[in-house]
């Protein structure tokens, strides 16, 4: 079966990159010359960060495989800003793109389910079924267990997409809840650790023909140290490495995250490509070519430490 | 200061009542008569439900303090879905109801600061502050940690808005994570435990003139044993408690969840009001009679086990 993941590699191969180029749209750090077309209603504020995703999109998309849209910076501007979520998506598909939604949802079994019928699935309204959001993958919180996750799998194989489940978060606080000891048939993990197990599990049914899953892990690019835990826990799961860049993660950092075949890591930046402008030489015009510039820059970062460890898959 | 839970109190004793009623539309099950009339467009879809909804809260804002609009059941119909919302909040909030969000929203802190402003806060555009979605408090998941919590306990702050940490959920799977056993400082507690503690701690500077913070937990109606341990953990924590009706939870379930000043415990149902013509000598075309009356019917059940306990504050 051609699953998701399977999907993932065939486009990491052909764009030689395991980066993917968060969108996460900020009206107040927008290049000023956009702001002065729109203006400032909500409405504005949609046309205009749908303009800027665009303009990032067209500049990266022959670089990466996939672009990661963060929905909390589209709702925050409402109706208008969910349209712009919607839109980004389409036009990252249009080029080829593929979309996954970070969107760190998670509910009971029924509510699970509608928010896997929008995300990832198709809604039914009488005899038909419509997508609506339609993206290709999404990260889904596990703190409810596998009533919140099962639903997604129903999707995940039906469409072929993806899910991604938290694991180790990048923020300094993620330890809060995820490094605690747990007692668990008598030995002692990590709470981390226990999440990898239920992650490798949930994934079983869904094996591609690259051997990897379609249930993923986010695991943050700011702990190499639990990532080469994890990595051993969890051999055929693809993991989405946010906190590179602007959260501290370095190219070092995110070699655990790989197999010894040189995939099952995709490395996340947002705002180190999005606002590459502010601390560059390019002017804020030039906004695109400065996104372009850092991607250009991520890639070779990141092939440099595979080439190094010898796992460079190209 | 007068703060969220001081607000909640105050239309609890009003509505002599401590349910709140969910808002989860689902249109597969909506009357035959209001789907003849708007048609299986997303945009009349929308419009259905926005009337189901305007129904159902003219028929119980005289009976309860509160709605829990679940926003899965919108996003589920995309860019309408969350018009619908939208007016069912502010139709909820017209009808002098108390507006809570279950969206169990949780991420890094600069996504968390996002999702706060658009939810509970105001969003900046240049000069202007813009209310957004502007509930009167929203569910969230603890898994992130502090760095999660704290954007949103600005807005807690600043604009006398409430949020409930996940907690104990009322899914038979929420023992998966929340139920493993932790060594804390040398002892041994249920990772339930462990968040109830952070919740207590997340809530100390937030003490309103009822000795409520405004940082509540939610706790299944499904695990009454729990919600005694819970009790007494969060001794300043207004509990929001799903579960109730379709998902098993009983009257004599939820007792556990009050303090002995017959107050800190609000109590949610969902189906078992939307829908309660499905199951009743009510016609289709009484959706909203069968719902008061399930209402009241619900009131009562409450209001007698805390007669029973001797904590009826009324």
């Amino acid at each position: 079966m051609k699953n998701f993941a399977d999907n993932l590699i065939e486009a990491i191969k052909k764009k030689k990159s395991h980066v993917v180029v968060g969108l996460d749209p900020d009206y107040d750090k927008l290049p000023q010359s956009l702001k002065k077309v729109y203006g400032v209603s909500l409405k504005s504020v949609g046309a205009a960060i749908t303009e800027f995703n665009y303009h990032i999109i067209n500049a990266v998309y022959d670089l990466v495989p996939a672009i990661k849209p963060q929905i909390a910076f589209y709702e925050r501007y409402g109706i208008e800003g969910i349209k712009a979520f919607i839109r980004t998506v389409r036009y990252g598909k249009k080029k080829g793109l593929i979309v996954i939604e970070d969107a760190k949802r998670n509910d009971i079994g029924s509510t699970a389910t509608a928010y896997s019928e929008a995300h990832i699935g198709r809604v039914k309204l009488n005899a038909r079924e419509v997508p609506i959001y339609d993206v290709d993958a999404i990260t889904i919180n596990p703190y409810l267990g596998a009533d919140g996750i099962i639903p997604f799998l129903h999707d995940v194989n039906r469409y072929h997409k993806g899910i991604f489940v938290l694991v180790k978060t990048s923020n300094p606080s993620s330890s809060d809840l995820q490094d605690l000891d747990i007692i668990y048939k008598h030995n002692r993990y990590k709470l981390y650790e226990v999440v990898a197990r239920l992650v490798d599990e949930w994934g079983s049914h869904s094996e591609g023909n690259s051997g990897y899953t379609s249930v993923g892990a986010v695991v943050g690019a700011t702990f190499p140290k639990e990532a080469e835990i994890l990595r051993k826990l969890m051999p055929r799961t693809y993991f989405l490495v946010p906190g590179y860049g602007a959260q501290g993660g370095k190219p070092e950092d995110v070699i655990n995250c790989f197999n010894q075949d040189g995939y099952g890591a995709l490395i996340a930046a947002s705002r180190s490509i999005n606002y590459a402008f502010l601390n560059s030489k390019y002017k804020e015009s030039e906004f695109a070519e400065a996104a372009r510039y850092a991607t250009i820059k991520m890639n070779q970062e990141i092939e440099e430490v595979l080439k190094e460890k010898n796992i460079l898959p190209w």
